[in-house]
């Protein structure tokens, strides 16, 4: 089951959004997220958070249209895009598209970013968007779609990713082991083809297909 | 010594940057960095990199004023941003601030601030910094200056950050262990005064100074 939650950081234009949100079986906003579905002209399947950061009367609207929502104090320990992956694990979600959850503060992409991680070790698979950027971690193998000319950048989130092998893409690797300080050499990589698989022995590795 | 480096990353509002260019010893661009030097109408004292996305011009001018300019090939294991630290290091800084270094593509900004790793074991204290964002990194102990009401932001670098303290912020942390997974607990964190400490007694944390 496929769930795609809405964040509160700025999207300026919602087109890279739809395949995610075609492809949903459960959409879930997460506090300001649901500015974005508004913005969409979507009605979610949930809401969560402390609503310390939405408009009222977009609320009133969607509890009136009758959506699932979930309220939590403003002092808690979770932030809310946490809240709306722990609604989709229950819900039975394997894989999990975060939408705004990268913007202009730093602290809070790389959060959501080390989510990717929390949604790991539960078996699940995360995906974090934006407009030019594609974010994913595998502790194992992952194919990668797209087409030839397309930007993959590889960066370790662990302290060293061991044995890392690329297929398809102009810059060869093959059991490479790759350090958070001698990284260089696995950004700004391109697609040969349709498709290309990354490989790695062990250690948590961030996948990135990105574009300037 | 105290080096600036500009990347090309956007700058929308350069005010943030005076404070550090007031301060620097040597002010590097590098590549497309140099364009935040003319556009504060500052002469750098050095510019670096393959030069494939300047303005020729402004490269002319710079060559014509005597600036130091350091050409390297298009194919390089190394991105722009890594050469100027290079140079940085060559020649004596002891602190190096990367401004231009936090935008839209999220492998680079993550790139540079895994730089921060790369210089503190060289014994150099980094500073990553844009508008919104003041990026640290610490394997021991850190004093933040600000003012009573700024965000802190605590994020791992390394999988685990054992033996977290925390001095003159709202949401205190005595000997707290951080780990990657379970670190939301640290973020925005709030100083009560001007000056709030950061301390670890093993791994790497980012120390991050950000607002809305």
């Amino acid at each position: 089951m496929k769930a795609v939650l809405f964040g509160g950081a700025a999207i300026e234009d919602y087109r890279f959004c739809l395949p995610y949100l075609a492809e949903a079986d459960e959409i879930i906003c997460c506090d300001g997220g649901m500015h974005h579905a508004k913005a969409l002209g979507i009605q979610p399947d949930h809401i969560v958070g402390d609503f310390d950061s939405v408009l009222p009367e977009v609320l009133e609207e969607y509890r009136e249209a009758g959506i699932s929502i979930r309220q939590f104090p403003t002092h808690k320990d979770e932030t809310d895009m946490q809240l709306g992956l722990q609604l989709a694990l229950e819900l039975g979600a394997d894989t999990v598209v975060m939408l705004g959850g990268i913007g202009s503060r730093l602290d809070h992409t790389l959060a959501n970013a080390h989510l990717l991680l929390w949604l790991l070790k539960k078996g699940v698979h995360g995906i974090l968007a934006n407009e030019k950027n594609r974010v994913e971690l595998t502790d194992g193998e992952l194919t990668l779609h797209g087409k030839a000319g397309d930007l993959v950048s590889l960066l370790p989130l662990s302290m060293e990713v061991k044995g890392v092998t690329l297929e398809g893409m102009e810059y060869p690797l093959t059991d490479y082991d790759l350090a958070v300080d001698d990284e260089l050499i696995a950004v700004s990589n391109v697609m040969l083809g349709e498709e290309a698989k990354v490989r790695i022995k062990s250690g948590y590795l961030y996948v990135m297909q990105t574009r300037d």
